[in-house]
Parts: C-alpha cells; structure tokens; sequence
C-alpha cells in the first residue's frame, strides 16, 4: 500500500472535522468564526529530537497532541480546534499512517479537539508533526509566566517530576533494570509485573528482560505524557502565573522567575517524586537530573497564599498530584533549598536546542 | 557561532510580534481577542520536496510566507497573523538564521502580518519550514472551493502559468540554455541581461553560463512566487468559487470541478503563458506540462458572467494579468479545448505527495 497525501486527509483527518469552519477539510482554509478569546499554542516534535526513531507511531501521535493541551491547561483553557502538519518520511511504511491517523482520532476524541485543517506532505528526513491548538479559555483572564509577584505560592500540579526523564534513560538503556531495582521491594514489583504482563504492549518491554510493570510506566510516561485536564480549571481559578514544565522543572522555574522579576525558592523535599524516583535518587542517583530532565509536561503555577486551603481543596483525592513547592520572592533565579534551608547546587539545565553548526 | 532555540526567537522574531496577542513571543501561548470571522491557512515547505537544498535561504524564508498568503488571496482575506514553526538542521550554518529572519521580517512587513507565536527546533533532517496564517475577510462571504456554479466564467488572477515550471527545469538542469533560446530575439535578450547583470545576485546565475535575464525572472518564480494582494479585494468582490494554483493548473482545476459538481471548460489559448512559455510551448515543448507544472500561485475563480465587464475593468492596466480561461458546465472533470473546439487529451498531472514506502 502506498497513500497519497488526499487519501491520508480524506480517509483519516476530515472525520475529524466537526466543526463547519473546518469546511470538511476540502477547502483550502478553514473560516472560523469567532467572538471573544482564543488561547493559541504550536509546538512540533522531530524524530530524532523529540522522540526516538523506534516509538510507537500511535504513541508519536499522542505526544504530539498532549505536549500542546499541556500549554493550554497551563493557560487555564480547554482545547477546542487543531491544525496537524504531518510531515511523513518516505521510509515509513504508509500502514503506520493509518495507526497513526486512529491515534490521533483517539486524541481528538479524549481532548474534545475538532480539526480545523492542516497540511500533509513528504519527507526524505525524519517524521515531524506539528500541532496547532486552539483553545477557549475557562476563566477572564489567561495567566503569563510574568504574573508572579513575590510573596506568591509555587504550585506543581498535574503529575510526578523526573519520572519520564526515568522512562527515556530505560528506553535508551542509559539505565538499567540494576539501577531501577535499587532497594525496591521485587516480590511486590513481580507480583504487579506478573500481573499486567500478559496485557502490554511489547513495546513497553524492555530488550533482554522481563516485563516490568515499573519501567512500563516510567517509559508510558516519556512516550506521551498523562495529562490532567481538571488542572485547566484550577489554574483558570487561582494562577497569577503559569507555564507548563517540558524543559525540565529547573529551566522552566528559571523562565518562570525571570519573566515575572522574582526569585523562585523551591523546597526540594516538597517536589513530587513518584516512589520509584524516589527510590533511585535516595539510593546515589543525582536528583538534579530529576529536575532538570524534561519531559515531565505537568503544571507549574503561582496563586496568593490566600488562596493556599481553597486550591488543596481541590485535590482532596490527591489525584491530580497538586504540590506547593516553594515561593516567589524578591530578587531573580531559583534557589533550591534542602529540609534545613541549605541551597543545593544547580546546574544550568534545561533544554535549549542548539541551532545549527 | 552556534544559536539556540532562545537566541533566535528574541533576536530575529519578537520585533515581529507587533500585537498584544503575541505576549512579545515570551509565553507559551497567544491569547487573541478576535470578534468576526478568522480565515486560517496552513502550509509547511520541506528542503529536497518544495524547495532545492541549493536555494538561497532568503527565498525559501519568502516561499514559506508566501504559499500562505496565496492561499489567502484566493480566499478573499488580507493576512493579519502568523504562526512559524521552523525546524533547522544541525548542518546548516547558524549564520544563515539572521538572513532568514531578515527575510521573515521583510515579508512580514510588506504582507501587514504580525507574529503571534510558534516554535524553533533542531533536526538532523531536511529544513521544514510551517507558517500558518491568520487572515481578515475583506468581503461577506469566503468563497470555497465548492462554489462554482454551471454557467459561470472561469478566471486566473495574479501571474502566469508554467513560468515557474520553467524556472525550475532550468534551475536543476532539466531545460537548458539551448532550449529557453528557441526563436528567441537573441540580440534583444542579450541586452536585456547585459542591462541586468551588473545587479543581479549569483544564484539566479546558472552554471557555466553568461547571465540571462529571461532564465532569472523564470527560476525567481519558482524560488518566491510574485504575488498580486490586489486579486484578493477582486476575489472578495466577485468570486464565487476560488482557489489558488498550486499543484499545477490542471490538477487543481479538476479540484475545484469536483468540489462544484461542475465541469471546467478551459480555452487553452485563453490560458496566460509569458513569452518564454509560449516560445517553447510553439518550438517543440509540451504544453501539458506547462499546465500540470506546478508552483504557478495565481488565483482560479468563477464569477457570474453578468460580473464580466466589472471584473475585467479592475485590470484596465493589465498588471494583475486577469484572463477568462473558460467556463463551468454542467458534467465533471476539466475539458482543455483548442481554438476550434477541439479537445487537447490531458494526462492525470498535479502533485500528489506520495507518503510512505
């Protein structure tokens, strides 16, 4: 099978186009009308750079999707239209297209997004997907990273630091099971793996061992991350200001902190850690690759302290893994602070990618 | 010198971010206050696909702008926003940033177009190269693909066809010096580029060969459509059914045939060829591929034939090279007729990107 590019937006993209400013994707431009405020974000992934040559083309799509909701849960908004450009290798089978095209139906699907056009063509070099969201915001204003003021609260919200900076270093196998077993508890961790293994993905296996149901999820988690869109509404609620981290906790407090004119302390025992980044840190592992890795697409946001009983209110449950961290001072930078209040040394961090040679 | 991601969105495109909306490009997302109807278009260029890794980086900046606005002109719309998403190449020296960012800048100010976001990336691939379009409707109604009806005329707007395709075929070697020289008036071309020469710059030059103003203006067109923004109060105006040439005349003919439920009948010697063309066209060249060639960026409309007169006095001066090329019939496909009436059998023409293996 080999498809051109109108069998692709025929067949897989123009369902998607529920919305008739969508024109059912045979126009050439989508024609939206729209009264009051749209919050807009963009971000493409690169094979390569932002997910590796061997990832599931369905979980390529899912990340491509959720790495721009991330953006908008972190403005407060809901996702309601999208332009895909789908950037697709000649070395590619064209079956994975149609993976590809339910995955992103799938996404569609959960996030509420109808598509709104995009682009489709060839590429003698590596898939690239790029994904424009449009999003309709759920409070009156849409928080910067420039509206702390010192004095706020520094809030987590959405899900675990470092865990997926975990699942890519197993997916390279820059870790090893040895590291991961580290003090765990393996009748436990076989017992759980025992378990699911019969209903995983084989790509969630890693070559040479036995299904583990801990790296599964460390690698779930860098394949595409697990979003809490009910975090939209509390940033909408209660955020001065707000970014999503996906360059790493480190670099993006950094942008946060230098946007805004403050100095961000977080208190490092006070970031959420899942147990097995826990485990791995406690046990010799570097903590400042933990906040520094990336990927981790979860909420960072300021809110008055006034505001401190009504927004833990709103994760009795704990489940969206809302965290205070720290808080916005006068002054620049982020200092990271141990129990006793001693700075912990930071590297610089972060992911800048360098362009060109 | 070596730039990253940061780097190059303060320096060369937050200049560009003239409206609030842009939040100076230092958010995650634009926030747009937008009451009435958007017009947005999506188009993406790939290094080796749309553009030759030879090409100046300049152009390929200028055709990434302008592929958008031609769709937009062929919708009626005057351009008011982009987004740019750019994904270098590690190769590629970092230098070249500043001169595409010059390029973007200049486009931006001669279509009115400000930045409102996007996203910079490395890859080890090709230069891609995605703009999305935000444009303002300067008319009622944004006329579609599907609205020609049975009896209306047929029009081009805004250039030539085939010239590009020329441009191309010289560019890569396919056509000659030899051949572009056919029954030409040797004498008057030379001192046309002799004229010319001293200010042109080399990559409009071919190898091994004086400089010759004809084969420059034919490959300019193929690096950076000339477009005229005029067609687009002539399309709001008067257009029923509209789009813009991209993928060859032919081809995208058939689209709009099939999108109306109609049939185009097209004049071929109604068709506008400029001189080289038409040379060829008459020493030997096949005038299929003239019209299938591609890269041709004007506008195709159907307009009621009681607008006729109204339409061809906006072109009194004939600079926005407007032709009556045929008519909408009753039936399907497009029909290529010769001054007789005779029909000129066509070949099924047109780009189709081909993905996967």
């Amino acid at each position: 099978m080999s498809a051109d590019e109108f069998d692709v937006i025929r067949t897989w993209f123009a369902p998607l186009a529920k919305d008739a400013a969508a024109r059912g994707l045979k126009d050439d431009a989508a024609v939206l009308e729209s009264s009051g405020r749209l919050v807009i974000t963009t971000d493409a992934i690169v094979e390569g750079v932002h997910f590796l040559p061997q990832d599931p083309i369905a979980t390529v799509a899912m990340k491509a999707v959720r790495v721009n909701v991330s953006d908008l849960i972190a403005k407060g908004a809901r996702p309601r239209y999208a332009l895909l450009t789908l950037i697709w290798p000649d070395t590619r089978p064209a079956e994975d297209l149609r993976y590809f095209g339910d995955a992103i139906a799938g996404e569609f699907e959960t996030f509420g997004i109808s598509m709104l056009g995009g682009d489709t063509t060839a590429t003698k070099g590596p898939l690239t997907v790029s994904v424009t969201l449009f999003g309709e915001p759920l409070g009156p204003r849409t928080p910067a990273r420039a509206d702390a003021l010192a004095g706020d609260d520094v809030w987590l919200a959405g899900g675990d630091i470092g865990s997926a900076w975990m699942g890519l270093q197993l997916r390279t196998g820059a870790m090893g099971m040895a590291e991961l077993r580290r003090e765990r508890d393996e009748a436990a961790a076989r017992a759980e793996s025992e378990a699911l293994a019969a209903e995983m993905p084989d790509f969630l296996r890693l070559p040479g061992e036995e299904f583990d149901a801990e790296a599964a999820w460390l690698q779930s988690l860098y394949l595409a991350p697990m979003l809490h869109t009910e975090c939209a509404g509390l940033v909408a609620a209660f955020a001065r200001a707000s970014m999503d981290v996906s360059d790493g906790l480190v670099a993006d407090a950094r942008k946060l902190a230098a946007a805004s004119n403050v100095a961000l302390r977080i208190e490092a025992n006070a970031i959420p850690f899942a147990p097995p980044a826990l485990r791995w840190a406690f046990s010799g592992g570097d903590v400042r690759k933990l906040i520094s890795g990336g990927d981790d697409y979860v909420v960072l946001f300021t809110a008055a302290p006034t505001d401190r009983a009504a927004i833990a209110a709103l994760d009795a449950d704990g489940s969206l893994r809302l965290s205070r961290i720290g808080v916005a001072e006068a002054g620049e930078g982020v200092r990271m602070v141990d129990r006793q209040g001693a700075a912990l040394p930071l590297d610089e961090g972060g992911h800048a990618h360098k362009l060109g040679r």
